[in-house]
């Protein structure tokens, strides 16, 4: 193909499409004309030997003039480009990975080629949002077999970095998550550091939820750091806590995260592959996987929560990987804070050893910091909790955190929302039942995860008796608008949120 | 929610990003920021009254004043915007059929109820493009049982325009696709108005294909015809030959084709939905359902097309209308030409009883059109094949095609592409396979259909003799870069479009 008529000059539009590059054209350039281009094609254009693909907007004004084209920021920045550069234009060699997934869709199984093949070209930027929701969509419920979840999980770590700690043992946990306020993560980071262990732990932030632990530590420290810094502070504290998406160790599956996202999804074997393509890419050896069942929570039933172990252990047994998973009561918010800042005050008190620290949120790092203990053969079988319970209330594990947080970039208190707005019961009786998902919801609605200080502070535990005019929860919001969205919404959902008998 | 203080000015930036709705604001609009907007978001604008949905992409440069919005051409179109306007904005609600899709990806069926919810959201421009793949992707391959195809098939109905002819018989036919060339309808209209019947065919454009009926058509005489203007037409000759998509018959799908030519996929129970949501709509009682089969033509089977042929008889019932499937030959390319103009030139080639004409073609619209012809009990059965090629062979259909033409605004000569170039046989012998698909694949990459003089003529039918040095097809193009892009791709796959014994 010849190029040099295919070519233009860049003027910045600064037009911001997030992931999706989007190239700007104007409707009677020649270019678009002689090549065939409309609205939406997809073609390769190349600035400074560097090729993307981008999808074509036209323009019927004279915001650029002829011969000039835009790139969407995310285009501009990926290509380097500056004001004035040529850009060339090419029709796009059909993405050929899509005929699997197309294959998928009609009930075909992927294999390990077709899952590089898919994997590599999503992290290259290859896919259009349409044909990724299309991805999710194939892979989504229970439409992949544990071949197929290994196949995604071995080539999501194959595009991606990948870390080396030179050691027999690295660990980490995970929590499937749906369970507001399970903030474990901070609490048995410091434990297991402080016990000589390396865990490098990259979190990821909230896909559907109020906060995830990425989130919730942002409030305290920051987060994303380079895949340098964070092997600085492994080396030096044994420990991190980090978020998992600046580093690039999976990057495909941080774009499908965004399509799952705006779909309002997770999918359970996309969040297999996603979590341990994330451990090996990390060096670990052994896991500890946390899945929380409640009627509420993500996994609503025993034995779903059976089908997603075995799954998890198949997987694992597939790529080499140590694990151990621990089925955990999900039948309410851990802690007391739902929201970024919130979730931190409570990984705090605890940490603080404060009298009115919640309990529960302690007592179940403990569990899962114990459990690891063992599983790395630091204690001998039965003596996990009590060493982790040591090192917490000790202190040993907060000096432990301060430390991670002062080798991340500074440790700094979690600041909340400035506006609030007290929710009271309107009966008397006993708590027999809390809506997790409609309480999560509450807190997205009031501003989390993207505004840290928003959220929901509980005031009550199933089993607690409440009298009419007590304050059941409080809402954090940064605006006005987000915290009236949140009231309306509560108006109409006041008794499915929390039950009293 | 206060409204007075989310008032932006509009300002025509000319951004045209095809069907989805776009709204543009500065990245520091105060409404960005106190309600928490960020690109891609979904907000509700409203603009003198009118609310439709859109998708945020935020400025980072001096295109918009502060105190200003755009919107993308689609979106100032349907809020029906003008230059300094006033634009509010609110939270989108969250789309609540959405939560069926999401049910569907998991499993669950559809029932009459949530197609209904989901089919009207769409058609009200609800989805983002995002949320239609999804949809689309959890209704591909096998995915749906009929009582889910009739539930989609009567949603589509629902939130469409309906004629009524005031007969109680009205007459269709509808071809599958997926066999180059097979442009029978033209001449199967003609023969049916031709014997006094109602045949008000609306047709569809290429999905993914190098021509839909309509795109052939519209060489000839204006297809995109308003409501009444087809029912003037229909009136006064008895039959049309129109685009579907230009009256909204079934709107909600006509957003869904779309986004199954982006993923480059055909559903089958979108696809019988899709058919007899439009028949029903444009009033008919009679319909013939055309299925070619071959190893490359879309139903590849025997048995797939007996599974077709079972699932279109299932939902007909449910819906009350009364059909005949055929099973045709698919092996091969219909007629000579593949692309608009070319299969037009078949097409009159037929009418005008050419000596050379495409008799293949010709056959089969006789075929059609006799079995059409009993179904309406016009003539006795075994004497429809007589009577239809007495209508055509005699001139009369030919007559009435011009008239048809006439009434839709005027009749024309097609028009073929000025690039072309003729693909020899290397080698000598006899064809004894023709890949459709590849050689549909061919005409796309030609320019077919956007450019309708594009396109693929053939020289050779199965079991012909060919010397080496024979032209085997010649390329049609309109542009130099298509016509090498079609060039680049033959030559990698040359050995595999027509194999010689």
């Amino acid at each position: 193909m010849n190029y040099d008529s295919n070519i233009l000059k860049l003027k910045r539009l600064g037009i911001d499409t997030q992931r999706e590059y989007f190239v700007y054209m104007r409707s009677d350039c020649h270019i678009c004309i002689s090549e065939g281009f409309e609205a939406l094609t997809r073609v390769e254009v190349t600035v400074k030997g560097k090729t993307i693909i981008a999808t074509l907007n036209v323009l019927h004004s004279e915001l650029l003039q002829h011969g000039e084209a835009s790139l969407s920021e995310s285009a501009w920045r990926a290509s380097g480009a500056k004001e004035g550069d040529t850009i060339a234009f090419a029709h796009l060699q059909p993405v050929h990975s899509m005929s699997y997934v197309r294959s998928k869709m009609y009930g075909n199984k992927l294999n390990d080629e077709s899952c590089q093949s898919i994997i590599s070209d999503i992290a290259e930027g290859k896919y259009s949002n349409i044909e990724l929701a299309a991805f999710v969509t194939a892979c989504a419920g229970k439409n992949l077999d544990a071949i197929e979840i290994a196949g995604l999980t071995k080539a999501m770590v194959a595009v991606g970095k990948k870390m080396d700690w030179g050691k027999d043992i690295v660990v980490d946990k995970h929590c499937v998550g749906g369970l507001p306020g399970n903030r474990t993560t901070p609490i048995v980071v410091s434990i297991i550091a402080a016990a000589g262990l390396t865990i490098p732990k990259t979190s990821s932030r909230a896909i559907t939820s109020p906060a995830g632990t990425a989130d919730t530590m942002e409030t305290m420290t920051p987060v994303n750091l380079s895949l340098a810094e964070i092997k600085k502070v492994v080396k030096q504290e044994g420990g991190c806590i980090v978020w998992g998406g600046a580093v690039e160790l999976s990057p495909a599956d941080d774009v499908l995260i965004k399509i799952e996202k705006a779909l309002n999804i997770d999918s359970e074997g996309q969040m297999i592959a996603s979590v341990l393509s994330k451990k090996v890419a990390a060096g670990s050896s052994h896991v500890i996987i946390d899945i929380p069942v409640g009627k509420t929570a993500k996994v609503r039933s025993e034995s779903d929560a059976k089908h997603l172990e075995f799954y998890f252990h198949r997987v694992a047994q597939e790529i080499g990987l140590n694990i151990k998973v621990l089925i955990t009561d999900g039948s309410q918010p851990v802690g007391r804070g739902i929201g970024p800042s919130l979730e931190a005050l409570d990984v705090l008190a605890v940490f603080r050893q404060i009298n009115n620290r919640p309990l529960d949120l302690e007592e179940r790092a403990i569990l899962i910091a114990g459990e690891l203990l063992e599983m790395a053969d630091e204690v001998t079988s039965g003596n996990g909790h009590a060493m982790a319970k040591r090192l917490l209330q000790s202190g040993i594990a907060w000096k432990k955190f301060q430390a991670i947080c002062e080798a991340q970039g500074g440790f700094r208190e979690p600041v909340l929302g400035n506006l609030q707005h007290e929710v009271l019961a309107r009966n008397s009786g006993q708590v027999f039942e809390i809506d997790n998902r409609r309480l999560a919801k509450v807190a997205k609605l009031s501003g989390a995860p993207s505004r840290p200080g928003a959220g929901v502070l509980m005031h009550c535990k199933i089993g607690q008796r409440m009298i009419a005019g007590e304050p059941m929860f409080t809402l954090y919001a940064e605006t006005s608008g987000e915290l009236n969205y949140a009231k309306d919404y509560l108006e109409k959902e006041f008794n499915e949120i929390i039950k009293l008998s």
